[in-house]
């Protein structure tokens, strides 16, 4: 199926140009305004806008901001000049040759409802962000047993069962390995699991926020099976993490001989600890359980071996009253990330609507955008490079007439399979948990739009 | 020209299965090496192997690693406990929701010489990189006044000369603006200016190490302009920064409509301080300086602006006396960081050669290796995606025989352009500078191995 750009026809050229009009129209009225009302922040709230409407609450007039004042994780506090090229700048290396982040942006990870130190997970702030990669230090975490903290010294990787011979591998020799790179996403199978049976979390952070896309880098596993020699008879392959949950799951054999790898690199640079430092077993498009973080021990078997995180966990209960098992794929799912859940959008206009649209089984090839609750769809631009299994950034041109709306996105993979309506899922899938089901919730995702801008989590 | 890959052909697949047999005795001995003596350090030294040699260093036996100890920058100490899966880790957002590397991870910018905080730079450690992204935090830095603390809530970019209607923006309006994101390196153009006349810095960060590769996110430059309207007979941009140096360069029109762009994002969150925060004229494919970082200003002339940057600086003496003036593009240009300068290798075996390849033209298309000082050339591979602008990884899988050997790697790019020789490139340009030249050094680097497996930069 071709993806239709909406840039590049006749039709939309025209749609567009009159979308550019009106936001002349619509940027004229909010310089206006801002002369007329220099001290008021601006009420535009949509994407980062609303951290820079924060900053100008806390800047007061032309002042500095107070020096000492604590500043946001990640980032060092400098004093802030009135004009700036009046001041010398701050020397280089004054961060020890690893630089931070801005004092004015403070996006964070975050969890819902009460954090225990045995079993926890933070997301993604989907709606601040940019492209497709995902900072390092705001890749969402699914944790078992807490961050484990290893001397990669001291870890080894044991390689054994059905093989002809065991081995051990220490990280020297892992690196001695070819290596590859791939910029995938990883999506845990509880992402959206509040929102089954009806919208709960309010912003895309919280309903989306469990998927991720780093470029990881390491040794493709299956030149590590091939130096043990499997065993004939061999099928399955238990991963074992080295932390306090000691996490295993069972992975089929020819998963690890296709194109599972052993990461010790993320974004450039060493995998980070919350990430499964110094190793990760990286299984493209599968669940993000079975990404075994701080691998230490991979036993080639015949036969799974029933953990609990494959048998009272991560498995798919019914409507018939059985459960689904060993349902590794993440399928193709989407969401539209501006605007989204709590923004408030300052009034009719030009807006660009954008979000992230990902699939386990390949490359995204269509984005449909629905601003009628699903009565009639457009294609989005998919912008360049679509990778297979990775996020894909969608971008669509919308012309906002004031009234209530309901924002949607559809992705369509290179498989054929076209994400699902809520309903189409749920007669399906059923609703047999606490809160409906748990894991693979794939369906479109609804934002409403108010007449006075204010956009929230509906199932539509 | 169409790219060879070494590992999809016959030949070369017999002779990497004589590698890896040859890999697989290699690791046999290195085992038992191992058991024989537990206690030694590895004298591996290649690529993050050195860092692990550290850790083993500072972690005496099966102790944990004193409490309390300081972490290297970006890093956050805590107890590593002997057997990880028997004590809980650490709970999620101890951080703050926003993480930090691993305590065992300590590569840094670094600069060379004395530093001065009216004009400095900071080198990216391209011998540790993995993929094509540069983690944010070690992007290579070059300022003229410092690095410039700038509030977005009071910064606008101001756009005028001969337009029909001046126009000033706040980052609201700018965020407003359609946007794109391009993963692409920037290189500034004086990147190797040490390395004309002899081998003078030792390791691939001191030689090489000017060049980063981002996602970039940001406004199509053409949109902003076209809000104020080009009059004719408009030829050229200055493009002012909002340092203390109030940096200043002049770039041809057609550049700004063509593929020009205003950052405000870099890897998936707001552009770091050092980059230009909030906002950098982005030039693909264009020396690094003219990407004016703090942008607060774009003066549109029909004549360029000749500032002390394009005239005594950032020109290029030729052999002739006459200096070449605005010249712009990168050309294509590679370099093998792994082995690199100042490692060792630790005896005769395979060893998969990797670096990178970069063009301001476009893609390369191909990426040749010699191990023998340039007598004898073999096509790499090259890692896909291969972007255009954009650092390009690339692989070779080479048996060390333990002889003497001299490393090269040649890049081609999509225009046909293939990256010279030192000597083919200053018979053209001459050596009329205290230092060789001084900008647009883009030659074969060589790397020497020595019998004993020590990596030395040399002119060959």
């Amino acid at each position: 199926m071709k993806t239709q750009d909406p840039y590049d026809n006749e039709k939309t050229r025209r749609k567009i140009e009159a979308m550019v009009e009106a936001e002349e129209r619509y940027l004229a009225a909010l310089r206006r305004e801002r002369l007329e009302s220099e001290a008021t922040p601006l009420r535009i709230t949509g994407r980062r806008t609303f951290l820079a409407a924060a900053a100008a609450a806390a800047g007061i007039g032309g002042l500095p901001r107070i020096a000492g004042a604590a500043a946001p994780p990640g980032a060092v506090e400098r004093p802030v000049p009135a004009d700036p090229t009046k001041v010398q700048g701050t020397p280089t290396n004054d961060d020890g040759g690893y630089g931070s982040r801005s004092q004015f942006e403070s996006e964070a990870r975050w969890r819902f409802g009460t954090p225990t130190k045995e079993s926890s997970w933070t997301m993604t702030p989907l709606e601040h962000g940019m492209g497709i990669i995902t900072p390092s230090g705001l890749h969402f975490e699914r944790h078992h047993g807490g961050i484990t903290t290893i001397d990669p010294s001291r870890h080894t990787l044991l390689v054994h069962g059905m093989v002809e011979q065991a081995k051990k591998y220490s990280m020297a020799d892992i690196h001695r390995f070819p290596s590859i790179s791939r910029t995938m996403f990883i999506e845990c199978s509880g992402n959206g699991l509040t929102e089954w049976s009806k919208p709960t979390l309010k912003t895309v952070q919280g309903t989306h926020g469990l998927t991720s896309t780093s470029e990881w880098t390491g040794v493709p596993l299956a030149l590590l099976l091939r130096e043990s020699g499997i065993k004939p008879g061999a099928k399955w392959v238990l991963a074992e993490g080295a932390d306090a949950a000691v996490m295993t799951r069972s992975i089929p054999l020819d998963k690890c001989l296709d194109d599972a790898f052993i990461a010790y690199g993320q974004n450039g640079e060493a995998i980070r600890p919350e990430q499964g430092y110094p190793i990760r077993l990286m299984l493209p498009g599968w669940e993000g359980n079975t990404h075994i973080k701080w691998l230490r021990r991979l036993e080639v078997s015949d036969v799974p071996y029933q953990t609990r995180e494959e048998t009272s966990k991560y498995t798919d209960l019914m409507a018939n009253g059985i459960a689904r098992q060993f349902t590794f794929v993440m399928e193709a799912k989407s969401v539209i990330t501006f605007p989204s859940g709590e923004m408030k959008l300052p009034g009719p206009g030009f807006y660009e609507v954008t979000g992230i649209a990902w699939s386990g089984r390949g490359k995204i090839t269509r984005l449909e955008v629905s601003a009628d609750g699903g009565k009639t769809w457009a294609d989005a631009h998919l912008q360049g490079p679509v990778l297979p299994i990775c996020h894909t950034r969608f971008r669509f041109p919308w012309l906002w007439d004031g009234k209530p709306a309901v924002l949607q996105s559809r992705a369509t993979d290179e498989t054929g399979y076209v994400q699902p309506m809520l309903k189409q899922l749920t007669d399906v899938r059923g609703l047999n948990g606490p809160i409906g089901s748990i894991y693979h919730l794939n369906a479109v995702q609804s934002w409403a739009v108010a007449a006075d801008g204010s956009v929230t989590n509906v199932h539509a």
